[in-house]
């Protein structure tokens, strides 16, 4: 069978599953990108999680085997409530931890010209960790994945370390990330929908024009590397040289027209 | 110029240029890898850090362009001090953040295949968040992130919000969390020893079997994939789901054997 028929057959029956999820359902604030990418023939999304703030009561220590014992103390996808939390730590008897995390979502794409497209609307939106993974048969998957984090512990066997006030203002910037996730998701859903009529407009004219289009954006916004001038990682997107907010690593840009 | 031909320029080029970063060098940390990669035809680093402990001096509201404006405080890429915390906090007059970052590396590679083989060999060291970037020519770039981090606030506008005794069980973290990051670099170099031999053994025996090895493994590691039963995003690996480290989002895994 070819790879698009291929394609087809997955993605009938990955939408054809219930969704097996804690929740069960796709959160409200994807749901409107997950419906426009599932309306594509090229695309279609396997999971998904609009962004949300959760207070883990489990081991730090980074290892594997202990964070799959940690258990959920308060899990929201909407702005916190400071006395939630406080509430929720009561029952902490490990090392709490109050963590945000965006959006994450992850979209099989029928060829890797459509992951290119779909990561350049990613990278675009600011979901600069985003990537493209490509399995044996050609499996072409890309995950949408932002830079933008907190992890913090607030107490240790079962003890508060922190105070109330500190907590009011965690709970304050965790929720302005939550914003600013918003924020994100509604740019890549406007990229997007660009994206894909660009990508139209470019099949019946300029069938070549499709991934151009995404990446020259980025060279007039981005002229040092046009000149092939060595640039600190917040100005390279292409590369996804943008893993850390700071010119802190070493980073070498080529010229754009090689 | 055929890509191959067009990959050796690149790397020519690249490797003749100095390193701008603000450190100078690469971190030792993370050498050997750069050396081993380098010393391949089919691959060459274009950034890389270790693994550090920062502590900024900034606004926090997740805003790009005040993300721009911080400053650095302390940057350690070994264990830390509390007392170099404690004294560094003292300058802080906006809203200091103490940041684990762990490893990042950036590898561009010949062709998409190399791409995948030292993507999964990431994926299997414990780097989850690694991801293909495919350029407009060509250019094909894999970044090498982990999902392991830490962001703790612990000023605003100057004044400090948490106790000496909460900084000391932090850094603790944050060591614990270098160490952590530490053994999955030693991973990452022998599994990717390891994938360059079993590479050199397929390509002069059976050529196909280069891909499929590195993902084999997994196979045998997640039985219940190929049964195509759904799986949280802990198990899933080939397709990236392991952003959130719990079983929180909604994931549909196919039969590996489609």
């Amino acid at each position: 069978m070819d790879l698009s028929a291929e394609f087809k057959r997955w993605k009938a029956q990955c939408l054809s599953k219930a969704d097996l999820s804690r929740k069960g359902s796709v959160d409200e604030d994807v749901l409107e990108i997950v419906q426009l990418l599932n309306g594509q023939e090229q695309f279609f999304t396997t999971s998904s999680c609009a962004g949300r703030i959760i207070l883990l009561d489990g081991s730090i220590n980074g290892s594997e085997v202990q964070k799959k014992n940690c258990c959920w103390l308060l899990v929201t996808h909407k702005a916190c409530v400071k006395d939630d939390v406080i509430v929720a730590l009561k029952k902490a008897n490990g090392d709490a931890i109050l963590k945000f995390e965006p959006l994450v979502l992850h979209v099989q794409c029928r060829q890797l010209q459509d992951a290119q497209t779909l990561h350049s609307v990613a990278i675009d939106s600011g979901f600069r960790n985003s990537g493209i993974t490509v399995g044996k048969r050609g499996k072409t998957m890309l995950a949408v994945r932002s830079t933008h984090s907190l992890e913090v512990p607030l107490s240790h066997q079962g003890k508060l370390m922190v105070t109330e006030e500190y907590i009011n203002f965690l709970v304050k910037i965790a929720n302005q990330k939550m914003e600013e996730n918003k924020k994100r998701i509604e740019r890549f859903y406007n990229c997007l929908q660009h994206a894909l009529e660009k990508e139209t407009v470019s099949t019946t004219s300029h069938p070549k024009e499709k991934v151009n289009s995404s990446y020259s954006r980025k060279k007039k916004r981005n002229p040092e590397k046009a000149r092939g001038k060595r640039v600190t990682k917040e100005n390279d997107k292409e590369l996804e040289n943008n893993d850390h907010d700071d010119p802190g690593i070493s980073v070498t840009i080529f010229p754009e027209d090689y």
